[in-house]
This record gives C-alpha cells, structure tokens and sequence, in this order.
C-alpha cells in the first residue's frame, strides 16, 4: 500500500474525502488488456459522491480513530459500487452516466460486462485487507452483494409487470441500493471492533439512509436538473421503471389517468420528451410529490434515531449528523 | 451443509463425481426472484465434466484422505466456472452449451449478466468455507479470477485483430482456461496443509493440463462431432476466433490461402456451414492438425512430469494418472 496520506490531521467530510480520492487515484491497475483496465479506471476516476467509503470510514471513526488503516476495505465498496453501475447502465442501456458515457456506450457490451466482473474481484481483493473479523466480514459482504443482485432483478422485473405495489418496491430498494449503504456501515464497525449492538445500529443507520437516498433518486430523476443530476432526467420513465412516484401515482389516479399511465407503457410510439411530459404532469396533477417526501422524511428520521443509539465518539456522530444533513437537502 | 454422502467407501473418480454431482444437487437456492435463480440451477443441472472440483478433490486427496470436508469449497470453483461460462456465452453471443439453450438465449441478456453475477458471489461463499489458509487462499482465488477475465479480454480483443502470435494465443489460454485448473490443484493441496513445493507442482500440473485441455477444444470445436461435444461444430470459425489451428495454419499458408483465410474474417456475406467448410478445407490443406497435436502432447507431458514429482499419496497419484489418460483420449 502507497498512501500519499498516512494521518489526517483533522478528521472531517472533506478530508475523509481527499483520502478516498486520494487512495483510488493510487489504486494499482495493470496496463494490459487495455481494453479491460482503460474502463475501470474511467469508471473510477467520473468522480461521484463517494458515499459509500465515506459511510465506511465514518462509522469505523464512530469506534476507532486511525481511519487512514481502514481505506482499502473503504474503497472496495466503492469499486464494487462501481461494478453495479457499469453492469446496470448495460442492462438499463444507459447512454450517461455523471454527465458522461456509461461504459457499455464507449466500449462495447462484451468489455463492459467484463470489467465490471474485474471491479467485483477488486473489490473482493480490498475488503479482504480487513484485519479485524475477516471471515465474518467476508460472509456479510457476500450476503449483501446477492441482495444487490436480488434488487437488481427485482427491479428489471418490475418493469415487465403490472402489478408492483409500494411494498414490493420498497423492498426492491432495500435489496438493491439500502443493503450495501448498510453493509458500509457495519464493515467500518465490524473492522474497529465494534460490540454486535453497535454494529446492528450502525447498519440500520445506513439501510434507513440508502432508502431515503434511492426514493430521492426517483424523485430527482423526473424532477431535478439534467445538469446536476448528471444523467439524462426522465431515464426511468423512458425506461417504464416502477418507482414510488409511478407505482404512488397510479394509486392515486383516476380511471382516465390510469388508462393513460398503462397506454404508455413499453409503447414504442410515444417516447422521448413527449412520454417524460406525459407522465410527468399525472405525477403533477396526483400530486405525488408530497407522499414521496413524507416517505424520504420517515426513513431519514429512523436513520437519525439509530444514529442517536450507538454508543460512539462524539464528534464522529456530529461529522456523521452533518452529512445526513447534507443528504437530506441535496438537490444532485 | 447437508450431505448426503458423509464419507466415502472407495475413493475413485466414480465415487468423487458422485459426491460432486450430489452436493450441486442439494447447494440450497433461494426461490426468489425466480428470474434469478433458475437460470443458476438450470445451469449447475446441465451436468458438464466438473473437471474443476474433481482436479480440487484430487489434489486435495494426494495429501489428506477426508475429501468429504472439502467439498464446498471444491463446488465453489465448479461455480466459478460456471459463471465465466455463462457470461462468455453473452459476449460470443453462443446459441448451445452441453447441448441445450445458452442462460442469455432462454432468459435474456440482463438476466444472464446478473445471474452470472450472483454465480461469482456464490463461489466465493463457497470457497470462503475453507478452514486452512484462508487468507492466502482467497487472495489466490483473487488473482486466479483477475487471469480469467484478462484472458477472456484477449480473447476478444484477438478477434478483431490480424496480429495475432502462436505466443499470444498461448498467454490467453493460460489466462483464461490454464489458471483456473492450476488452481483448482492450488487449492486442494492448500486446503490439505501441502508443502509450498507440492503446492506448486501440484498447480503447475493443473496450468498444463488446462493449457493441453483447451487446446484440444480448440481442435474438437472443428475437427469433433457436434452431438459429442454438445455445442455448435465451427463456432470458433463463426465468430472469428483466433485459435490455435486459425494461427497456425495462416503461419503455414501461401499467398493465396493467406488471402482467402483474410477475407473470410468480418465478412457478413460468407458465414454458416460455407464458411466452417472452407476454413477447414485450409486446415485441411496445410496439415495444421499435427502441430496442435504435437503441442497438446507437450503440455500433457510437463503435466505428468509435474505430477510425478509430487511427494503425495501413491493411490491418489495413480486416480490422477487414469483421470489424465482419460483427458488425453477424449473426443468431446
């Protein structure tokens, strides 16, 4: 391990965030096949929100103070999140991607399934440089990547049905996007040496909070900017997801909107802005805004409550608090 | 682990495949979401040679004799194989495996990504059962996993390009079909405690076996019969595959069948049987087939000469050599 940063001085977002971006520009990658590491470290180096080892080395902060140790387990879920991307943007046919070429669209299917196959054996390679509860370690990590893949096919399932409910979808969302926000939690815990009460706090933190997260998601998908959001806005609407708001929206319908919503379904005829419109205002006109927000509310508070339980340092909660509070407001 | 079999009466290669077959049948499957785990079990049921746990249990046996502890973690790599199988069907777009439908011709392209996926997850939760050197065996298996996806990346980079070596072809398939039979032995001998210098040999066998293994695939693929081998005869001519015979032969071709084997590759409107018949007939021409024969024999000698230096069981050593003699005759 070659770490430009071996302490940090002062322990904050920012600076937990300059040592993940710090250590994945580090990463060694091999220079052949090209055309298998060119995509990984295209993928890596996009950016994004970090969220992932960020909430891994927070939560070890909660527990432990030398977090610059923990940063290669951090980053594997980063990579591995990473590997999800790049294999849904294939089975979504994502044309973007953080405002940039998904994989799939620059390299071809055949490359991108196997890169993304490269980052989840990465990923594994990080996560085993846990020196704490390896094995323990191990076995939830294989546990919340098969609820990832259960999420997943759930949610290309859904697209083909016409009967998802609220619950079914909400459990899609925990499988698929809260599971691994919890895992990130509880392998910062399980890596500090955390008591198996703590550890379950610190992971229902973060599936409370990657549940909130992916309703925000859905609903900056058809109501944030294009340009923050960095990816094309109504993707999920074009692509007949059933999210909360479509799902909420056809609840709340009247026969003459429901009639409309399923006439646009896998309708080759109408797509495009046009469908985004459509759609779009009966999401205006049930106003179901105001049901998505009060959902994201709920699982934001639950996240606050478990938060409050853990029995760790203070000033790792207060660092913890104000990124839940970023969360909460963000608009991206 | 619930085994049917919990000891065996005669070790053999009859009674190991039973195990083998045994443990796959009873490997517990989630029901849901069916999409996602059909195609799995659809999968592991098609049956195959399980070369890959058989070399692991054989290995395992040259140095301890309770083979039964060790299987699941034998199985993972079984798994393993399978995964890689199921996601290079998609990138060569291949109609038959064993036979019967590809996973991405009867459920799609999106299930047959995830379904693979979850496949790798599973192998490692496999493996991870290992109670010996863990740790090591798991970076190992990680290493392994990168040279398959390496290989299976120049594998497709070699059908694009004109420039392809007897050496390169070599460096793929030790990558993508050699590293993993080395570490099916690797691993079996690592789980049974063997010294480094029997780990090594023992791997050394399983990389040379695997080398001369698919080299004589390669020569099935077009000299073997189609109901025997279970897949399309000439797939590799189809898709332009860069094998050892394609190579070979081209070296060993004048001017003008240099120009009819160039023009026959990328070219739409040549393709099917037409095609598959007048690439043999090359093959044919040039005598390419006593080269390929001439390197599977060398890897099958280094292999045994591997194995003979092996300090491990007598009987197991002599399963291994039957098991071996086997391979050399096999025509699918």
């Amino acid at each position: 391990m070659n770490l430009v940063i071996n302490t940090l001085d002062k322990m904050n977002i920012t600076t937990l965030l300059d040592l993940i971006n710090d250590r994945i520009g580090s990463l060694r990658m091999k220079d052949t096949p090209a055309n298998l590491y060119d995509p990984i470290r295209y993928m890596l180096s996009m950016g994004g929100k970090r969220m992932r080892p960020l909430l891994t080395l927070m939560s070890y902060s909660l527990f432990k103070e030398n977090v610059v140790s923990f940063i290669d387990p951090a980053i594997g879920l980063e990579v591995f999140h990473n590997f999800t991307l790049i294999h849904d943007d294939i089975m979504d046919n994502a044309p973007l991607r953080r405002g940039q070429s998904t994989v799939h669209k620059k390299w071809g299917g055949e490359t991108a399934i196997l890169s993304g196959d490269v980052m989840m054996i990465q990923a594994y390679q990080l996560v085993l440089t846990s020196k704490h509860n390896l094995e323990l370690i191990l076995r939830s990590f294989n546990t919340c990547a098969l609820h990832v893949c259960e999420g997943q096919q759930m949610d290309i399932d859904f697209e083909k049905s016409n009967d998802v409910e609220i619950d079914d979808y909400l459990e899609m969302i925990r499988l698929k996007t809260a599971a691994l926000l919890g895992f990130c939690m509880e392998l910062g815990a399980q890596g500090a040496g955390a008591s198996t009460k703590d550890i379950s706090l610190a992971k229902s933190f973060g599936a409370d909070l990657g549940i909130a997260f992916q309703l925000q998601d859905d609903m900056l998908d058809v109501f944030g900017e294009s340009k923050k959001v960095g990816k094309q806005v109504g993707g999920d609407i074009l692509s007949d997801k059933k999210t909360y708001l479509w799902i909420k929206a056809f609840e709340l319908s009247d026969t003459e909107q429901r009639k409309k919503l399923n006439s646009l379904l896998n309708n080759p005829e109408i797509n495009g802005p046009q469908k985004i419109d459509m759609v779009k205002s009966i999401y205006e006109d049930v106003g179901v805004l105001k049901y998505v927000q009060k959902e994201i509310k709920l699982h934001f508070a639950k996240a606050a409550d478990a938060l409050d339980k853990i029995n760790g340092s203070k000033d790792a909660k207060d660092m913890i608090r104000s990124f839940y509070l970023q969360l909460i407001k963000r608009d991206q």
